[in-house]
């Protein structure tokens, strides 16, 4: 027998059913333009408004128009950072960590090139952050803007976002966390932390390729990515992909509902996996802090 | 009888049946992410790179590597010029015209308050260029990034962009032009032109809201404006949107062959309308330059 598993879902899940659903009639028959005048175009605007919701409903967002629609996690992350920095007088201290995903680490790079600052911590062998380095960095007596990823999409482990992000706070900084890998796995709540900006992608959590949002937390000032258009409240140009933006309402809702069990029934199988290489493969190793990684998500070394 | 007639289609237009159909089996057969090592995902590039060819086809550009995918058209502006901005050494002098789409007038706005030099060229009443003032601000002594859209989205005037680009390559400068109104409603090559950068917007030629393409000449240097990823040969980050790109390939295919007769079609349906309008509606007329503009594009105001 051959039967291939697909376990890259942290690359890129397969679109549910459910959501594919959900977007088409936003093809066919509501395929109006949400920002224009006639009523054609504002029935579809009241489905983008839901979908804002679902999201908001997510991440624990204190109000939907926190949410900003983008093209995809990458963009989000882009977004944050230059935004962000663009946004604030004077040149800020840039923070991160060696382990980030390249849509942070490049806009990183990219910042230090032109003259700013850049401090990328460490990570530990088990993929863990020194906290003291994170105080250290933070109070450098510039201000800050700190991009730290929640999760790690290779091995899983999870960074303390709450408290670094506090800890950013405390400096006077702007914190952004993407949090496309966390995002729809486990609980998180954006209004309960003091965290700024947030990243999500559609395609980690069963919505289509081409689709993520950018929490922006009331009152944090960030200069357009894509700039032009009123679209978004005049944060993103450009028309909405309303398929996509549905889809990436009703994979919200869906993961939402389903979060608990799902975490709870992956964690079983992934341990039974690991258990059963370790058993079998002499000198194969688990890498990253397995007390504390994301569910569905195993890094194992073999000799 | 009430019949809604839809006559927005330069704001968006449906997703041609054909389109949806060639995108579906990426959201649920063929999911896999065309950036990944394994076969599966590799399967899926292939038809990305497919997708490349017909867009290149479409503007005849000489090779399909010079098309970037990007998420709209306003982003594939937006790139343009901060894109080719940011890669000159120096603060170049930026020119674009008033009549320009929100998402050029954005990012040159924006350069102006950064300190950038920007002319703003203006129209005569029937929406035409003047070409002297074109030479002028061309010839200005500095490098220039030129940005002047083919077609006008509310008139359908057409500016001689061929000859305008000639001038900007003249002097020495960049030459980008915003063609989502032209692309698929009239023929044009890019590889016979002095065009350097080229934007197209999948929702105006009948593929989905949040796909676009930025054509870059090869040799054409520019700033990625979404950072970080290999994606796009690393021009533009972000995991491939594959349905839609595989739909606007199907709709640029579509489009370049369907092109003659339905400009002539929407001619002929355009021009009775409007000596309707103008026979009935005593003070109406029609705007813009009527020898020199989109066949299916009218502005008519009344009194």
């Amino acid at each position: 027998m051959n039967k291939t598993v697909y376990v890259d879902n942290n690359a890129t899940t397969a679109v549910a059913p459910e959501v594919t659903e959900s977007m088409l009639p936003f093809f066919h028959e509501q395929w109006g333009n949400p920002s224009s005048m006639h009523t054609f175009g504002g029935k579809v605007k009241r489905n983008v408004d839901a979908a804002r919701e679902k999201v908001a409903a997510l991440i624990g967002a204190e109000h939907p128009s926190e949410i900003i629609f983008t093209s995809c996690g990458s963009e989000s992350d882009n977004m944050a950072i230059r935004g962000s920095v663009d946004a604030m007088d004077g040149h800020p201290h840039v923070i991160t960590t060696r382990v980030e995903h390249a849509a942070v680490l490049g806009p990183c790079h990219y910042l230090e090139d032109r003259g700013y600052r850049l401090t990328t911590l460490e990570v530990d062998a088990k993929g863990n952050l020194d906290m003291g380095k994170v105080r250290e960095a933070s109070s450098s007596g510039k201000k800050t803007v700190a991009s730290i990823m929640w999760a790690n999409n290779e091995t899983g482990v999870l960074f303390p976002v709450p408290e670094i992000a506090a800890l950013i706070k405390e400096g006077g900084g702007i914190f952004h966390t993407d949090a496309v890998q966390i995002a729809g796995k486990l609980p998180i709540s954006v209004k309960d932390q003091p965290i700024d900006l947030l990243s999500i992608s559609g395609h980690k959590l069963y919505a289509p390729k081409g689709i993520g949002a950018l929490y922006v937390r009331r009152g944090t000032k960030i200069t357009p990515h894509i700039m032009g258009g009123h679209q978004e409240r005049g944060r993103r140009a450009g028309t909405e992909n309303v398929p996509y933006i549905v889809g990436l309402g009703t994979a919200c809702e869906m993961t939402m509902a389903t979060m608990a069990n799902d975490a709870e029934h992956e964690r079983r199988l992934r341990d039974r996996l690991e258990a059963g290489i370790l058993a079998t493969c002499k000198g194969s190793q688990i890498n990253g802090d397995v007390s504390n990684r994301l569910p569905g998500t195993t890094n194992i070394s073999f000799e």
